[in-house]
């Protein structure tokens, strides 16, 4: 399947769902397809050299205000019951653990090490006001249009 | 590239999520791509004439029952802490704008003005007991099955 | 369109999410389109034989950690308001069914019935500590290797 391609936009920068763009690419590239991942919007931040991925409710854009909560310093609800982020954080990543699933860590290193291409959205990056030094080696800058360039090549496009 | 094609099912209705398919669709169509946008589930509302996009918890499908909460008068957590609803949005709307970022209604106008086409969900119309005279002028009414239709001839597809 | 595809990567498990992918899938089967649906995360909760659509906050993906909540005995922001959960899903129930919208159930078994291809993720699978045995008849057990290489033969590919 060497010529066979896929492209992921990635939006979601929370522990548990920073895991299904992770999987299916390192597996995509193992298989032998080219992938492409576009990381955007709050899955920018999986991106960043200090992956926070303590990954409580507050980073979770499943669950409230990210871009408030996280970035501006708001109040956050679910932040209000003391320890619950942290806990249940901590327990996800131990079943994960004794599972045998690899870390965030480990599978972000095996798609860079396995060739997958990573472009950090241009317009997200000025959002939140990070540079490429923040970020891992790796990711190239681009925008929408790079995006969709890609796109219209690849066999699979997913939006997560 | 006058001869691709992307369509773009858009089920999420905050402030946040309405981003992504207004940016990527404008986008597309600056590039040439023939464009559909099928507005369904909590997507919806993007088309209303009226766009409350105070975008608080209340709307953001992200964030609790907004069937519930928007069109039943449901009890909202996040709705009891007063006040946090209308800042965050407010925070978020002028970060976009001292950064330079169209708002939806922006990006709305230009997708309808570049010739995207737009499609209803009948289903989710009648669900919310919309009709058309509510919405902004260009949406058309369609199916699931209209969906399937385009998507299986065009080139992207993206479920956002 | 006998030879056109889809494949959905199912991966929300809540009342209102689970809908997307079901009225897809049946949608296009009827059509004539070969459909496979890849069940995985917070979605694989949708084969177990008794399908919990309570569909309270509890189990809904877009409003807290469904891992910690609901196989864990977290504590849980939402529930801690006595009988919303409940009422919440109870009217969202009420109104799908004055409007004829079929339940879950009934699109489910509509998808096995019209030769909906359905695949359980194997790590999910281990994850939850689910068997076959806790599924309804139909889906087999696949990982993410088994879904790209069903997704680069198909027209349409959705993450949902």
């Amino acid at each position: 399947m060497a010529s066979k391609s896929m492209s992921i936009i990635v939006t979601k920068g929370s522990l548990d769902w920073a895991y299904p763009p992770f999987i299916l690419s390192t597996t995509a590239a193992a298989m032998g397809l080219d992938v492409t991942m576009f990381f955007t919007f709050y899955g920018l931040p999986l991106l960043l050299k200090n992956l926070d991925l303590k990954l409580s409710p507050l980073g979770n854009p499943a669950m409230k205000m990210p871009m408030a909560g996280m970035h501006m310093g708001m109040p956050n609800i679910a932040s209000m019951i003391p320890g619950v982020d942290a806990a249940a954080s901590k327990m996800m990543s131990n079943l994960m653990k004794k599972k045998g699933v690899a870390s965030i860590e480990e599978l972000r290193t095996a798609a860079v090490d396995s060739g997958v291409r990573m472009i950090a959205c241009q317009m997200t990056m000025d959002l939140f006001e990070y540079t490429l030094k923040d970020m891992i080696e790796g990711p190239e800058l681009g925008g929408a249009a790079t995006y969709i360039e890609v796109a219209t090549k690849s066999d699979i496009n997913l939006f997560i």
